[in-house]
């Protein structure tokens, strides 16, 4: 396979999520020249979707009037557990059958062009450092906050996977010993208090107990349909049992954070999603609970931000992807 | 001021401890050829100290029959905070009346070696991995539990500080939320849990509420005189309370780790003092609760270990921080 080539104009990125796929064209400042979309039908199997995904390439490259000879190389994002040396995928949770493929020698083969593939936690991290909040820092932690909370950590100018590329499992700090269970099997997680579904959780319980709560109007009357937005809606609305969702939230995340802050003293954190969504009803609290969880030598250092690329971060995660690869690594 | 002198069959190391100073003369290997210990005096200000330091380094080189010209370059392990790159050291809890003193530039001058400075945390993890249990590994962990509870972290084969020497502050995170305060001023971290002082305190709490603990006996009848040392003692013996307290530490202890271990999945995690001195009393029910703490596929990659150079860590700390320098970074 020929190495990636650093003097190519444009890019391939490749992001394969459990629903959709994507196949985005890229200069190397990550501006998209075409995007193709499918859905996944990851039912089909890994080798249907893998022929789905050189097919959008072609296609993409033949809109973009492009040869491969003008394509510098592939970058992937897809859900892991996956060895980014081998490029051999196992048995992520939003594709199921999965197991063992080996993605990067088949899109290798079938494009003849180079593929580093990446887990989806590990190419945003690369995605919002190369493009988005995080450019410019040498010691950044990324978080997904939607779902699960998921992370990337960038040291030192260079993201680290960890022996076996699994380094970054943020969501997965134990906040609160013997707390409530995780979708991984264990306990007070940090996933298991502040991702999306885990907020609608602590909010249902807390209506339940406050009927009163704008929530449960806002929700249609069914407590069930509660979900993290109608939190943050109502906090807004400063309906007072979502704020105290948000104020244990905030408090959670600031615990975890603080942890990582101890830890790796990073200069910046950008967290995605429901932080996003949220800015300063979740940030401003988040900030005042963390001054408390470090010296302020350390807080001083390190900003905590929303991510900047919103919807655009799967794209340009696999571009990060192979950009970084090219430009750090030297080769894939 | 000379770079450190790759051919120099010799290494000076200073440690400044809060009552005693060492200084060593080692090979490259860690061999001791010759140590020279006095008492700090910290009360006499820092000058008075690094006169002492530079009193004992040519002792030190005088009784080896050594010139200058035979070593290499000046590791200093020394409590922190402290600036690497300046080689500024900002008031050491330990070392009282230390403000800002320039001690890299001061040992310089009048040694006319290179000098590079160490917080005693980050040193002892380069002694670990340099001489002891993390040897050959390339992504470690190291632990200090002892009267505080400090660390230092190796990762991808280098040390890593973060952007102003703080990172590795693993006894800073918070495994109970509302939990002791700790001496840092926040509540609930890992040192409030399970350093020396925070296992005694949790001891005594636990036999004056089952005052036929035989640790009672075993600290003279009386609680206040119980330590983490007549614990271990006594859960040797079977004493429940104190098997209680050792489970416990065992617990939060895992906790802690598992939040390391799902942030940096390292290769290895080295424990000193007092895991050394508990050793499979502690050790196996840590690893128990950490296996629940994470993924198998993480926790097969992760030992757990007890630190291998006891007493010697310091000397060789501060030796490991000039070889290391030497040999990875080239430059001081």
């Amino acid at each position: 396979m020929p190495q990636p080539d650093r003097n190519a104009p444009y890019l391939l990125g490749h992001d394969i999520g459990g629903t959709k796929l994507a196949v985005v064209i890229a200069d190397w400042n990550g501006r998209i020249l075409h995007k193709v979309r499918r859905s996944t039908h990851a039912e089909r199997g890994p080798e249907a979707v893998v022929a789905s995904l050189v097919d959008m390439s072609r296609e993409a490259m033949a809109c973009a009037s492009l040869s491969p000879a003008n394509v510098g190389g592939i970058g992937v994002s897809c859900g892991g557990p996956l060895d980014t040396e081998t490029g051999v995928v196992y048995a992520p949770p939003n594709l199921p059958g999965w197991d063992e493929v080996p993605l990067k020698s088949w899109l290798e083969t079938a494009l003849s062009l180079p593929v580093l593939i990446e887990n989806d936690a590990n190419a945003g991290a690369l995605a919002e450092w190369s493009f988005g909040a995080g450019r410019g820092f040498r010691h950044m932690v990324y978080m997904t906050m939607s779902t699960g909370i998921g992370g990337g950590i960038i040291l030192d100018g260079k993201l680290y996977r960890g022996p076996n590329d699994t380094a970054g499992e943020v969501g997965h700090m134990t906040i609160v010993e013997d707390g409530p269970v995780c979708g991984c099997g264990k306990r007070g997680c940090l996933e298991s208090l502040c991702s999306g579904p885990s907020i609608a959780r602590r909010a249902r319980q807390k209506a339940r107990s406050m009927p009163r709560s704008r929530m449960i109007e806002m929700a249609g009357g069914d407590v069930d349909l509660i979900t993290s937005e109608t939190v943050m809606e109502a906090a807004r609305g400063n309906d007072q049992p979502a704020l105290e969702v948000v104020d244990e939230t905030a408090r959670h995340m600031a615990t975890g954070l603080g942890n990582i802050v101890n830890i790796l003293n990073p200069e910046i954190i950008v967290i995605g999603t429901i932080l996003v969504k949220a800015g300063d009803l979740l940030l401003e609290p988040i900030r005042d609970y963390l001054r408390r969880e470090t010296w302020s030598r350390v807080y001083d250092t390190v900003q905590v931000v929303p991510a900047e690329l919103g919807d655009a971060v799967g794209d340009l995660a696999a571009i990060a992807v192979i950009r970084q690869a090219v430009q750090t690594e030297g080769s894939v």
